[in-house]
């Protein structure tokens, strides 16, 4: 739980700060800014500020966005010197002005990718459009199947003797964006919705932290359905 | 191609005479009867007879039985000794009539499972109900995603980068099924239809093998969408 969210423009002012511009020089390569918007305790930021600092992944988490001001996410980017941001719906008029001041505090930031890792509400237009292919989410599901809010539930409820998780794009449907990345869980015989879970998530945050880093590195593209993501860095 | 389509009543003859009552002896266990349904070259069937005359396996096809007198899978049926039958909607009145003689052509072999491997028919109530709970069926997808006829084009032109494949009970949906089993196969850069298709039926067939012949040594029991294979053998 944390007292002091930080504003947008608070943040906006951080975020230059600890990324400004640099002169280039030759052998360096700028790493690719990476904002991730979180809603609960971040355990997939957690892992991407594992390796951030890691020049070879080739991302640097440059600013955090919850929906929240008490989501242990905001506490984890603080604690690793990432300049914070929180929009929560109550302080704006309508749906329209939050998903407005939502796409102006991760724009401050001026990421190369946004990444929702936890984020529980749907992005609205004005982030989808300005960030149209930069925005990735991981779900814990083989999209098509099993999207929404009960990935895992879902999958057990359907008897899946195989599920896993997905990195896409998000466009404006539920979990329906072009795949950037899956991997295979399999259902284990007993297992529970927690138990399942918690194995999904291993492989989610690796999964996560492997493509970040190459969109990171190599920037993303979307043709149709296909995501390419050219070998970078 | 073959010329000499079995008829129902031949085959079931013929079954009878390949597995009639055996008196019982302490430690032999019955194999498992295993009928098979095809409708083309029956390369499912084909990975079947190569492990039947393993004892370890549990499972003996004791008929195959195809819409189509050309079916290769027949041909592959004769060369290893198995009793054939044709049930071809050509021959009979209408639908129902065609339903009840494809269940009554599979009950003479008295299977204790059918498998439809690459049969291209929906199957009636008639086999559903008289075999309820004992029709497997393979699907080159992760199901629920990507069912009907064109699984593997689906997935591709969906940008999965998982699927695979499921062999679950037959119920009176397309491939909605309780699961038996599934795989998972990778999607990779450049594959087109066929060479996915190629890697998704090296792992049914093994997986398709593994399973019916767990059905076939310990039985099969569905519990709402769970399905229980006791450890059998």
């Amino acid at each position: 739980m944390t007292s002091q969210p930080t504003r947008p423009a608070a943040a906006g002012t951080a975020a230059g700060a600890a990324d400004g511009p640099v002169p280039p020089a030759a052998p360096t390569r700028t790493s690719g800014r990476v904002v991730v918007l979180v809603s609960g305790a971040g355990t997939n930021l957690a892992a991407l500020l594992d390796v951030h600092d890691d020049a070879t992944w080739g991302g640097r988490v440059v600013g955090v966005v919850s929906d929240r001001s008490g989501a242990g996410g905001l506490s984890l980017a603080r604690a690793a010197g990432v300049p914070t941001a929180v929009v929560a719906p109550a302080d704006f008029a309508d749906r329209p002005a939050w998903d407005a001041a939502l796409a102006e505090a991760i724009a401050v930031f001026r990421p190369d990718v946004v990444v929702s890792a936890g984020f529980m509400r749907i992005l609205g237009a004005p982030v989808l459009q300005r960030f149209a292919d930069r925005v990735v989410n991981t779900h814990p599901a083989l999209l098509p199947a099993f999207p929404g809010a009960h990935g895992v539930r879902d999958a057990l409820a359907y008897g899946a003797r195989v599920t896993g998780c997905t990195v896409h794009v998000v466009d404006a449907g539920v979990d329906t964006g072009p795949i950037v990345a899956q991997a295979a869980v399999a259902v284990l015989d007993g297992d529970d919705e927690e138990t399942l879970h918690e194995r999904i998530k291993v492989v989610e945050r690796a999964l996560l932290v492997e493509w970040v880093g190459r969109i990171a590195r190599g920037g993303l593209r979307v043709d149709g359905r296909r995501v390419v993501v050219p070998a970078g860095g």
